[in-house]
């Protein structure tokens, strides 16, 4: 069963997408067509809008279901006479927020993913940097400034965990990642001592490192069954024994991995 | 006017995050206390989490605002019970897709930022490591497998924009920084001559580069109002000479320009 899905959003489209997504994950038995929409913001952008999804509910024979975030509600109405099945998230929830808490809502568009204040702005984009600068263990003389330092062999997460840590949290992640050298030596790297109780570790089930790191180089070494397995039951050896707290990030996303890691670690955001 | 908001989620609490800061945008005329709580998963979790907004409602003296994505019926009855204002995304549109779908729910938590396939993951990976490498016009080599390759004076959202879009679209964006010697020249830097095509270009108006760049080298020449409009003129200038299309990302953030980008340069999501 086939479905055409539309999100129409006067902004980014990222608030429709996120809540029409979790929604149709409750129903993967059925296989979704989706378009975004974005920056719906006049009659006109509407008026186009309606004449997609007509023709996609003429194509398909059903009408498409329309997630949508539209604000004003003239544009709303008139996004409602197209042939879909339209689910407008601030038509759903305005009026009770503005009973519950006493006071109109403002209806001023596209605000959810503005840009915010400067210094927010700013403290997001250096946690980024310093994600960039101090990513593969590039440098170690920044760790003083670290929030977290993220540990693990390579291709267990590491890199976009610390991105996405830096872009939805502001949190400064450096990552180090740890090879044969590391484990041999039965204590932790020289440079890592003084900053232990910053340090994460990262793992992952063997079978899945092997299929991610074949992605990459297929039928290397590097990619192999038993260097997976050797590298994994060593670094979770080291992490145990040096007390580090760790996380194994089979079957997680990076959203996953980073929102259990604030967790763990106790991290609070900063933006 | 002050209130109390809790985001009970049994995943990440991306969503419900997602979901309650679009609608509290249109009440900024109050002030929220925020409060996530992730990966409640079970009765305890779930009573804890009560627990939470029921000591927040004594100590305010209004009931909290409590949004949540509960999947499973009997954890969601649970957190009802709470001294709060429950407003659950799943309760609110299940049914209704139910009907229009014309099947069931499949009510498993916690699937809405769960892992995806391993190619997938695999693709947003390797977009992340081709902007990390190609950041900043670090090398040039790289550019003929990128998407799109982001030119602008610094500070001006490149590096922010290249991470969103490879963590959120899967696209490989690549960035090179102009300045002073790029504005002489009177032509394109002979290394993006072969790819004009990939071009894109982030521009801002001088009063927020001021700003922006004050929050790094405050009181700097590299700062100054004068600098950062002398450069913006040039880069405008050579932008328009060479038919290059930009955006101004003044008032924007990094997930609105990301979006309006990928539809200004007639991008498609890779993920």
């Amino acid at each position: 069963m086939r479905r055409s899905v539309f999100y129409v959003s006067d902004g980014t489209g990222i608030t429709a997408e996120t809540l029409g997504h979790t929604l149709l994950t409750q129903f993967d038995q059925m296989t979704f067509c989706q378009h975004s929409l974005p920056f719906v913001v006049d009659e006109k952008k509407v008026d186009e809008a309606v004449k997609q999804i007509n023709a996609a509910a003429k194509a398909d024979g059903t009408r498409p279901l329309v997630f949508s975030t539209l604000v004003d509600d003239a544009l709303r109405a008139r996004l409602c006479t197209c042939n879909g099945a339209v689910f407008d998230f601030f038509e759903t929830y305005t009026a009770a927020l503005e009973t519950e808490l006493g006071v109109a809502a403002l209806d001023v568009p596209g605000r959810s993913h503005g840009m915010g204040n400067v210094r927010t702005y700013s403290d997001r984009i250096d946690a980024l940097h310093f994600a960039i600068q101090n990513d593969d263990g590039a440098t170690t003389r920044n760790y003083p400034h670290a929030d977290v330092i993220l540990m693990g062999v390579s291709r267990a997460g590491k890199t976009p965990t610390c991105m996405y840590l830096a872009l939805t949290y502001g949190i400064r992640a450096a990552n180090y990642p740890l090879a044969d050298g590391d484990f041999e030596r039965g204590s932790l790297p020289m440079a890592l001592e003084p900053f232990r109780q910053k340090l994460f570790g990262l793992t992952v089930d063997p079978e899945r490192l092997q299929q991610i790191r074949s992605e990459r180089r297929p039928n290397s070494h590097y990619a192999s069954y038993e260097q997976c397995a050797l590298e994994l039951r060593a670094v979770e050896k080291l992490f145990r024994r040096e007390r580090i707290p760790f996380l194994n990030i089979t079957q997680r996303s990076v959203e996953e991995i980073s929102a259990q890691l604030m967790q763990l670690a106790g991290l609070e955001r900063r933006i």
